[in-house]
């Protein structure tokens, strides 16, 4: 070792080493923030190929993670995370933090506490807002958070100190890093990311059923693929965000059929001057949108 | 004149010079296919480019157009049509074929009817399926219609020889032509391409309107981004467009919110296996076509 300075995070452990874990190691690996990378994952092809991407520098198990890590990153669906937990717990050093990256809060945070017990102060639960079609290892890029956004939500056990440091952590892997309670962050998921997903598999699954489907989807063009790219997901994926955070997308789902409907009688009695309104409103938000998350 | 063989359309005349108008123009004339462009259109400012552009050699009125070309394409809005068509009706060349580029085609069969009488049958509706946000001839582009699917839809008054002529001309512009009745194809462009826009509309309305809207928007990311992206549309034009398929439009919105109850039965009732069942259908539909679609 040189006498570079000491970095954020002298040892980090990543369980589950793909496009978010991978990207994160990665990430803190060309900001020199991260002394050495211990992964943890269950398929071994995926983690021979990590080491060889130079991802991670070290194969470990679960409990060497938690007894030498500083700070361990739980890259895993959200279905692993309480087993992992309560593997990691028993062994974590006082001093050490845990993180995710699931695409829900309320119940990782219930999975913390129930498998965590008077350790719940070294878990912080993290959601960035970053993806992309690819997976595994080979997707894994440092600049993969790049001015991205990551949600943070601290529970009320969390200390101050923790928050901050981790906030750092990401901040150096080029995030914006946002603070709000679980639930909060939660709403808000179901509405810009969980009910668009919902409705382009409502619809993708409409159009196939049809008689002529083999029709329709020949004249699909560039509209079509776009508002339906994101139903080609991993339906266990979804499956599992839909239950564990159904009544806000349920929530949502009722809202927007209220809006739809309101849309629907423009047109049942036809009503120009109030559809042409309605849409305006739609297309002068969506342009707002545009020209706000490219100054971001 | 050199001794090169005769184009397949001496003259051809273009009403509206945008991407559409202008594309066509361009396609036919890299394919050798054109001898002289007209122009018609409201706006100097666009008739002066695309003369600059060299998409058209000449600024005529209608009456001229009527006069002198071979083939006339109306690519203007559907509302701009019949008052296009009653100038042109009295001064056609009895050998012409007039078409257009209009995104519903029962409608524009029936404004064709009432502005053109018994010279109907010098006219055949036709649907490119092909655009970009891009507007204006320097939009326009000769490969626009390279690979892409055009639909003609033949009135019972169309002989035979003209629908063989203008699938030649489509198909020197590279473009597949598919044959079907206007009604068929208001109701596949119903589901494939009005209903997206239409649900995009109402979900980029609902986000906008809730008091958190601001919060929601800074967090949304690239799932979000491809399925609002056609609510960014015009709203006069999707706002015609609505009101001339809406029988169509109406149809297909009920098939969908069938399916979609179906789907949050899944999550009100949670039924993990069938919610995924559901979901593996709608991302197996999307693989599909995403296959079908990169071989055409």
């Amino acid at each position: 070792m040189s006498a570079q300075p000491v970095p954020l995070v002298p040892v980090l452990a990543v369980v589950g080493i793909g496009l978010i874990g991978g990207s994160f190691a990665a990430a803190l690996r060309r900001a020199g923030q991260v002394g050495r990378v211990l992964g943890v994952g269950r398929r071994q092809a995926s983690l021979d190929r990590a080491l060889a991407l130079g991802l991670i520098d070290e194969v470990v198990d679960l409990e060497q993670a938690a007894r030498r890590a500083d700070l361990i990153l739980l890259a895993t669906p959200v279905g692993a995370m309480r087993a992992a937990l309560e593997a990691l717990g028993p062994h974590l050093r006082p001093e050490a933090l845990v993180t995710d990256a699931g695409s829900t809060k309320a119940d990782v945070a219930a999975i913390a506490r129930a498998a965590l017990g008077e350790r719940l102060r070294q878990f912080l639960p993290g959601h960035p807002i970053a993806g992309s079609e690819m997976t595994g290892p080979e997707a894994a890029h440092p600049a993969l958070y790049h001015g991205r956004k990551v949600v943070l939500t601290p529970l009320a056990e969390t200390p101050v100190r923790a928050r901050d440091w981790l906030t750092r952590v990401w901040e150096a892997c080029g995030a914006h890093v946002l603070l709000m309670d679980a639930e909060r962050h939660d709403r808000v998921l179901a509405s810009i990311s969980h009910l668009p997903h919902l409705l382009a598999a409502a619809y993708m699954a409409q159009v196939s059923r049809e008689g002529d489907a083999d029709l329709r989807l020949s004249l699909a063009g560039t509209g079509f693929r776009d508002f339906t790219r994101i139903a080609a997901g991993s339906a266990e994926v979804w499956r599992d965000i839909f239950l564990s955070n159904r009544e806000s997308v349920l929530d949502e789902l009722a809202a927007f059929e209220r809006v739809l409907g309101e849309l629907r009688k423009t047109l049942e009695d036809p009503d120009p001057r109030a559809l042409e309104a309605f849409l305006e409103q739609a297309a002068l938000a969506r342009r707002l949108w545009d020209g706000r998350s490219a100054m971001t």
